[in-house]
């Protein structure tokens, strides 16, 4: 083993305790009461990031600041790598839930749990520390390196695209690396081909100004909790394809994607177990990663109206809210979505009720396109550090700033992640795998090199 | 004015400080945190009995107890006249729309600010009121008198009709006066017609174990928000008109009902405005009068999953929950709705979801038998307290002992309530009118005047 990978396995141990206290700081980016813990989260990684080497600064947006660290010394022939990663987390709720504290991170059968071990404090963490193991071993790197950690993607990227805007010079880059996906399994390195994107709204139906005694208005009142279920109930047809008009008429899977699903070893019976459902169902005609990478789809993530809690309370409530997004697929336009889904609520809400739909953020849909050295230098650093090479799938989830990235920058992106499946991003005892932070540390490092050495 | 009514003029102001005590105790029965609530309150309130000159008890039950307080010194001669009430009041929440906090009464143009003003410890308060003037002036009533006063009104009344059966003989009654309803507006005194019943429902939607990362698994996993929108979108069709099969099947409203509705003066303006609502609405076909007394309705008083704070959390939910109560129509019975609903929900419940429907309590409606010295007498005492006749009208609200009452005890129920309309009761603001619990006072004491005389 080289002498850059025995330095990071010599400090592994100090680095999980460093991504500890970087786990501990409550960075919730939804939440306006962790203003100051956000601009503390900020300051603690810019502080590691000087500590390793890197010129950090925090620079300003409209919202939470973006965290940078550049190293520029490999000089102008080499390329230059930008990394991008989020310090923000998810809130942490329903918290009677997690088995120890969102913010106490704790091993337990080699995961660490707490709310961002891998989305994505864990996952951007990791390259910081391939950094370091360079700078420490050989006292430089073999690119230069622009590490941008921004603070606002749980809450849909919207000051990032200025910035980018703003700063494309000081930011210019060959290449684009992201840790924020996951793997197909244990043991499996992944490449990822594609993320899907997100349109959020609220809808509020507004019926009476107060809570009502459901006996004396009961019936003669219409029930707002019962207008927007049935406006819900109006978003999907008895096989699950939204009815949305328009909805799905950009969709258009390539046929080597649909190709290259089949050759993706899925364990469905495993991914059901993860889920604790009954039973798997979805859109009628599809498969299961069909409808996890190719399909678009409108979900109902949060619903309040009326009581809800012990007992019977007899209240015909005043106002029902529910919080609905849609994942996109490449080629579907945020914008287009928008619009066809606030026409549809109109269309369908029914009368007696106030309905007003707010639109929370968007983002676009991304397709990799594999090809060049850069995908060709992760395929190698991944077999490096995992012993078998990666396996190329979609991704269900999001990260808006992706192909912003790509347009702004005139770079491709390279999505390199070390979650797993089961890993509870977004809910209750989030986790990310010990030996995947020290594989993916391995794993970068290794492909900084092949950066490096590829374009000598 | 006899001696009687100065009585009760001179001692106004006391008997409102007395309420304001009762008011003061946070007597919510649905909260276990509220069980030596409750316990203080049956106390307080048979401790005031006794200060009035009856014989006070408490009398266990399988849950909160029943304050009983009895005179019986007017001799087998004269009627035995029961009257209803219950000490325990409706959850405050949400209390952040209260004007005043709802167990600190404060009079505010008029009005009563309090949880549980009217519904019922104002109502029923003013009732020992009357009494303790008769005892007070004439040191006797003019008929034997229970004060029965429960603590689960708000909670279905489970251990009341097994109270009622144990204590048949004891509780033995000529008639049965209920103070609980309203008035159709102010200055209208009003004999209510007839009560609806209830059945309430939780239902339950449960898919994956925890939240789940809506990207991750997005389209491939059944989510429980929308399943349950589906299931409550089925509850109606787009006309209101329930689609329980058999709903309706014992509903048959007599005609003089109907024929009384058009003499009752409803100000269908005043009604929307009390609402708040953009406007009225309900099974088409109806009018709002046969809505609220003569139809059935399905009502959700709550819903909720998932994510509900502030911005964007992308989970699909782990459960949804629903809070379902039907309002019945006399002929339908609880029992067969139960049996109707539960099996409506079985079948129209969507795969890859698991769907309980819990039952948590009922009662059946009722319907008054407008005869007898009973209401002659409330007729006259209603006169004399307010000036003018009083109306006769229905009631959409419930009180399922009141067929329990008159089956066990063989005696007709009167209902001669003093709310009134836009009282707020089960909602924020609850109030009870100054001048109605006055009144009601001095009612009260004439129908016990009444009754005695129209005996003798």
């Amino acid at each position: 083993m080289s002498e850059l990978h025995s330095y990071i396995d010599e400090n592994l141990p100090r680095f999980r305790e460093e991504l500890f206290e970087f786990l501990r700081i409550p960075s919730v980016s939804a939440r306006s009461e962790h203003h100051d813990d956000m601009r503390r989260c900020a300051e603690w990684l810019a502080d590691k990031m000087r500590a390793a080497g890197l010129e950090a600064t925090i620079e300003e947006t409209g919202g939470h600041p973006v965290v940078l660290g550049e190293w520029r010394g490999a000089g102008e022939a080499a390329p230059t790598i930008l990394i991008y990663g989020h310090y923000d987390v998810q809130p942490p709720e329903p918290l009677e839930l997690w088995s120890s504290p969102p913010f106490e991170p704790e091993v337990r059968d080699g995961k660490i749990y707490a709310r961002g071990s891998v989305d994505d404090k864990g996952q951007l963490y990791l390259h910081l520390k391939a950094i370091e193991a360079h700078l420490a071993v050989h006292g430089k790197l073999p690119v230069n390196i622009v590490l941008l950690i921004e603070g606002e993607e749980e809450v849909g990227s919207e000051n990032l695209m200025p910035f980018l805007e703003a700063n494309k010079e000081r930011l210019a880059a060959d290449a684009i690396v992201i840790s924020d996906t996951g793997m197909v399994g244990p043991g499996i390195p992944t490449i990822g081909t594609s993320l899907r994107g997100l349109v959020y709204f609220e809808i509020e139906v507004e019926g009476p100004a107060q809570d009502l005694h459901s006996g004396a208005y009961g019936g003669a009142v219409i029930n707002p909790a019962t207008a927007l279920a049935k406006i819900i109930a109006r978003l999907h047809d008895d096989d699950w394809h939204a009815q949305i008009p328009g909805f799905y008429d950009a969709v258009d899977t390539p046929a080597e994607v649909l190709e290259g699903i089949e050759r993706v070893p899925f364990d469905e019976a495993a991914f059901l177990a993860e889920t604790g459902a009954v039973a798997l169902g979805g859109e009628a005609g599809y498969s299961t990663l069909e409808r996890l990478w190719t399909r678009p789809t409108v979900e109902i993530n949060g619903m309040i109206s009326g009581y809800t809690g012990e007992g019977a309370k007899t209240v015909l409530p005043s106002t029902a809210l529910a919080k609905v997004s849609c994942r996109l697929v490449p080629d579907q336009d945020p914008e287009v979505i928008r619009e066809l889904f606030e026409a549809y609520i109109e269309e369908v809400k029914p009368e007696g009720v106030r309905v007003e739909v707010r639109y929370l953020h968007g983002g676009q849909a991304w397709r990799a396109r594999v090809e060049g050295d850069l995908y060709r230098a992760a395929e190698r650093a991944l077999e490096q550090a995992f012993g078998k090479p990666p396996v190329y799938a979609g991704e269900g989830g999001s990260i808006p700033i992706v192909p912003g990235f790509e347009e702004v920058l005139e770079a491709p992106a390279l999505l390199m992640g070390f979650g797993l499946p089961g890993q509870n991003a977004h809910a209750p005892d989030e986790w990310m795998s010990v030996e995947n932070f020290e594989k993916g540390t391995h794993a970068s490092a290794a492909l900084l090199s092949e950066l490096g050495s590829s374009r000598e």
